[in-house]
């Protein structure tokens, strides 16, 4: 008998006959054999409609509260989840985050998890109950308030307790057939991935790939977790991510996808002093506001000036933020301006087998000069390129660099509407 | 300093409009120089929708289930509280039921109070925060599980909690200025109480009186919680629940007022053998399917016949599960049948007075019998006078029994829409 852990998002979740059909699903994983826990996100709309009345009664919920509000989501889909299982005849116990014993910090809004100790959803199991668990929320090990684990939170849930029962597999059903080689969006031809390492897919993730969170990834990584990506619409094996890029076999494929990302926004600061503990001072500046960064460049100092720019991209989100805390410390570090650019893309390349061919970054750069995309800044890993470019252009740069290195498959790729939390 | 325990029920929190007055409400008791608990109801209609979504997906919900989903609704309308409270400026935490101690026995949908441990709830007072606790809800002390206290079950948190607290007062916030003659949306003229000894608001509410549910008089009675029922749409002080009737005046009025309920049916047994033992039997079936029954009358039984019949009130609700039972005993006891009647009404006169005014039965019947109203069953207490009559009756009898009593005041009710839970 296998320990399978499911998670739905919203999408697969946001009607009555949605949630039956899931736990149509649920019921006959269990049938088969299996010990099954669930993790549901919140229905549809309802995050939405929450964080709306929130708005109207303060435009600056307190975040406690906040956490309070937007964890009622997945209280309510968890327990309708629980009477369609029980309307086939099957028995389901639904936990919320604090009992199944996901301990946090105490972070509202973003908390991360430092523990999971499902004693209940454990017994639950023994007893011979579907559990099913509220995803993306939490208890803080301090305060014992409510907390929320913020973007990709029901995904981490998942994972986290996949890990901490030593489930067989943790199968994240979404609204795609599993992990494709680009954006089936973008790329018709992207074709399905069977399996990605976990490595190539912590690149894919932080490249932009939507399919999973970050965190999520390297969760799994981490206790070493298999994840099945799947679709809820339909029956078909999805992609598993699984495994080192260590254990590859020198047949496989050796490069494995193309990831964008739109979100990211560019600053510049002009005209550096350049002298020792400069740049250091800017980026503790946007640090200290809690801003992660991801591409850096330095141009190499003019001589004569004695002065450099210093370039970094992160999240739109973060922008105006870091542009404000940069200002503050213009007239002490002396330097020109703050250059503030929204409009760039970033597109990567990850595959394991880049490590030995060092004619990757040459066909990936032909690829993008040949479709006319200028790249701003370039950026690599021992499995990854990534190049900054104009958001314009982010996807025929795409398209260019999946055909360039013939990572189309035969088949139209499948793409269903709406998208989970 | 006092410590104020307030409740609003769900027509007082049914738009973000209403919720920010209630936070205003609350935030001038705080300024007033008081600690304030406020126990919340779920916001209009979302108790409804969740049941209706509950259907949907099963027809019989599991009740453990029907619990997680429904304590959702409170969960969310506290939150909106407090962050209404908040952009006031003042600092607010909401507590779950659980969290707030409310321990209750694992009846799910109809779970009883076994103890309060406001340890939360204090700490959180003595750090200067408002304190808000979902309503209706609470846990199981075996199971861990979530529970409700069904109808009337926000009203008993808070009384529940003032008690656990030794509040100085409960306010209960809804939709009536306080606790009237008789209800106003059939006599124009009934008069507003001040003050309400417990035995007598006991019996109000056992003749059907809706502003208070009996359960929540009751444990106000049992630990001695003055309870203030007022009205959220206006700032006119309401009726003050206290005391004992042993501590009136003689010179206080010697009737309170006028109850009605149409929520009850009669069940007659008819030709019973009249024998030891039978009557027993025939109230332990109903008992043992956990059916409350009220009033009771067993006709002279003829002695030709040596039969008697059997006839008792119970709630609508009840009755064909009362029915029912009651035919699989038929062959067994040898009656002859078993006849429902749903269209009876029940009228009440309460009075700690008329245990010294014999006249006060006549009165009654005479008023009845000027209406031209039959009177089916009588039944009293030291302090009530009840009448089983027709349901079309019902209207004409209270005002009857009004005026005959001279309960009738100078002012036209007020009277607000909507009802709370």
């Amino acid at each position: 008998m296998a320990l399978v852990v499911q998670k739905y998002g919203g999408s697969s979740l946001e009607s009555a006959d949605r949630i039956k059909r899931v736990a149509e699903r649920i019921v006959a994983t269990r049938k088969a054999g299996n010990d099954v826990v669930v993790v549901c996100s919140a229905m549809g709309d309802t995050t939405d409609e929450l964080l709306d009345l929130a708005q109207q009664v303060n435009p600056v919920p307190p975040e406690r509260e906040m956490d309070m509000l937007l964890t009622a989501g997945e209280r309510i889909s968890n327990a309708l989840v629980a009477m369609a299982i029980s309307a086939l005849g099957a028995e389901a116990w639904s936990f919320t985050g604090s009992q199944a014993g996901v301990i946090t910090d105490s972070a509202h809004g973003k908390a991360r998890i430092i523990d999971v100790t499902p004693g209940r959803v454990r017994e639950a199991l023994d007893k011979g109950y579907i559990v099913l668990v509220a995803g993306f929320q939490g208890v803080s090990q301090d305060t014992k308030d409510i907390t929320t684990l913020g973007r990709g939170g029901s995904d981490t849930t998942a994972v986290a307790l996949a890990a901490a029962l030593n489930a067989d597999v943790c199968e994240i059903y979404t609204d795609v057939d599993g992990v494709y080689t680009a954006d089936p969006r973008i790329v018709s031809n992207a074709r399905k991935l069977d399996t990605v390492p976990f490595e190539e897919m912590l690149e894919m993730a932080a490249g932009g790939a939507k399919v999973l969170m970050l965190r999520c990834v390297e969760y799994a990584r981490r206790y070493n977790v298999p994840i099945h990506v799947r679709s809820s619409f339909s029956d078909k094996p999805g992609t598993i991510i699984s495994g080192s890029v260590e254990e590859l076999s020198v047949e496989q494929a050796m490069i494995t996808g193309v990831a964008h990302d739109g979100s990211e926004a560019k600053i510049t600061v002009t005209a550096v002093p350049d002298h020792p503990g400069v740049a250091a001072k800017i980026f503790r500046v946007v640090a200290d506001a809690e801003i992660d960064i991801d591409m850096v460049l330095q141009n190499v100092s003019g001589t004569a000036s004695g002065r450099t720019d210093i370039t970094f991209t992160l999240s739109k989100t973060n922008g105006p933020t870091a542009v404000e805390e940069l200002e503050k410390i213009k007239d002490e570090l002396g330097f020109e301006s703050v250059v503030y650019d929204d409009h760039v893309g970033k597109v990567s390349l990850v595959g394991a087998g880049m490590r030995s061919h060092p004619g990757v970054t040459a066909t990936f750069c032909e690829a993008l000069a040949k479709a006319g995309v200028n790249i701003e800044i370039i950026n690599t890993s021992e499995i990854r390129i990534s190049v900054l470019i104009r958001d314009t252009q982010l996807d025929e740069a795409v398209a260019a660099i999946h055909e360039a290195f013939n990572l189309g498959g035969d088949e139209e790729a499948v793409v269903y509407a709406g998208t989970g939390r």
